[in-house]
């Protein structure tokens, strides 16, 4: 196993950070190993926020869910789909001809671009001894978020990403069995299924001996109840209202 | 700069592949650092098929745009955003339960989950001396792949990647000027403005290098022809057929 291959693996989210900062030089070295993440026709649809300023970084974490990591992590990226620079440009070029910013397929590409960049700043920042998380909870107040950074039409805060010096060593939750999720040739519903059963029981036994028996409930009870719950209704809304407009 | 961020910086997409098998254990092994990137509240919202069979690499080729490196590429993996497991676990634990799956939200949880896992994938490849491309095109017929591969329903093809020896090894395309993609506390839209200026001119120059003088359209030109193309308008109905309401 090659150092990238042990780095990828040994990959866990980091929630608590040594009071050390993040330089600025580090910061620009991530994002520039970021930019060389594949893009979709060259449309490079993202941008990045760093953000430092510790009163920024609480109302971050209060519009977040509350979340403490956000405010001590030295470096809090927001990571934007951004469309806005293709849209200014379509009005200097061509303004008197239809364009399609509002297509699903440009949100795809988009969203894509900019989960791909990201990856690739997670990946610069852990092989230099940093730790991440990746922050979802961003999109709990999404229009608020979008706000407090001065974001334009079409550029929406994907996830957040805490950077910081970890401060702890936590394990690594098990994944699903691969035949779960590798298929050959066609999709295998079957087998999938099949090891859903296994990992059910992988994560229940995981769940037992990471709480001394108190909780022990499978991976796919867990997933029934995120998809009962109705989470972040609002980014449809949010998003047409952005010049998304899933069209 | 450590190895690793040099591989993340040494990135190019390769389009031309030696004739050369990539074992099985090799994707396994690829498909494992895959499964290691962050995923939103562990859903792992993903599949992939990987494609060695000529045939069926060959009607994906003729599917995606005919490009030829989809048939030469010793293995195609297409990633799908799948959150069929969820369904099916939802069905199963609470059944009498209202599911989400068809909210815009879910839709980005699997999606960005998807790239995550995908650009691992990449990396680790790259690691180990193989060359990728990332595959848009897929979408380009998205129904009759999605029936080539068998996916069930809430499975959808986000992107396929070439994966082999490379037989070629092109320069990399210049990127967006940091200041454009990076901002510091909150967005800066003359700043990215500014920006995108200064790269009209990098990227007219480097076209016009590239082709002895015969093409130097700027980026942004380039990027507002991109925006009045309508493309792949059937993404919408088509994702809304196999579950994804959007709503």
């Amino acid at each position: 196993m090659n150092e990238t291959i042990k780095l990828l693996m040994a990959h866990r989210s980091i929630r608590k950070y040594a009071d050390k900062p993040v330089s600025r030089e580090i910061v620009e070295q991530i994002i520039a190993a970021a930019q060389m993440a594949s893009t979709s026709s060259n449309v490079q649809g993202y941008s990045v926020v760093a953000v430092t300023d510790p009163e920024r970084k609480q109302k971050l974490s209060q519009l977040s869910g509350s979340q403490a990591y956000i405010v001590e992590c030295p470096v809090f990226l927001v990571w934007c789909a951004d469309l806005s620079r293709l849209k200014n440009a379509a009005q200097h070029h061509l303004p008197d001809t239809k364009s399609y910013e509002g297509a699903t397929e440009n949100f795809i590409v988009a969203t894509v671009d900019t989960a791909l960049a990201a990856q690739n700043a997670a990946i610069a920042a852990e092989s230099l001894g940093l730790g991440i998380v990746y922050i979802g909870g961003i999109r709990n107040h999404i229009q608020q978020v979008t706000e407090l950074l001065h974001l334009p039409e079409l550029a929406f805060p994907v996830f957040g990403m805490c950077l910081g010096y970890p401060d702890q060593s936590p394990g690594q939750r098990p994944r699903l069995p691969q035949p779960a999720v590798l298929h050959w040739e066609e999709y295998n519903s079957a087998e999938s299924e099949k090891q859903v059963a296994i990992y059910d029981e992988i994560t229940s036994k995981y769940l037992r001996d990471r709480t001394g028996g108190a909780k022990d409930t499978p991976w796919s009870r867990l997933m029934a109840e995120k998809l009962a719950n109705p989470s972040r209704l609002h980014m449809k809304e949010f998003l047409q209202q952005r010049g998304f407009k899933l069209d």
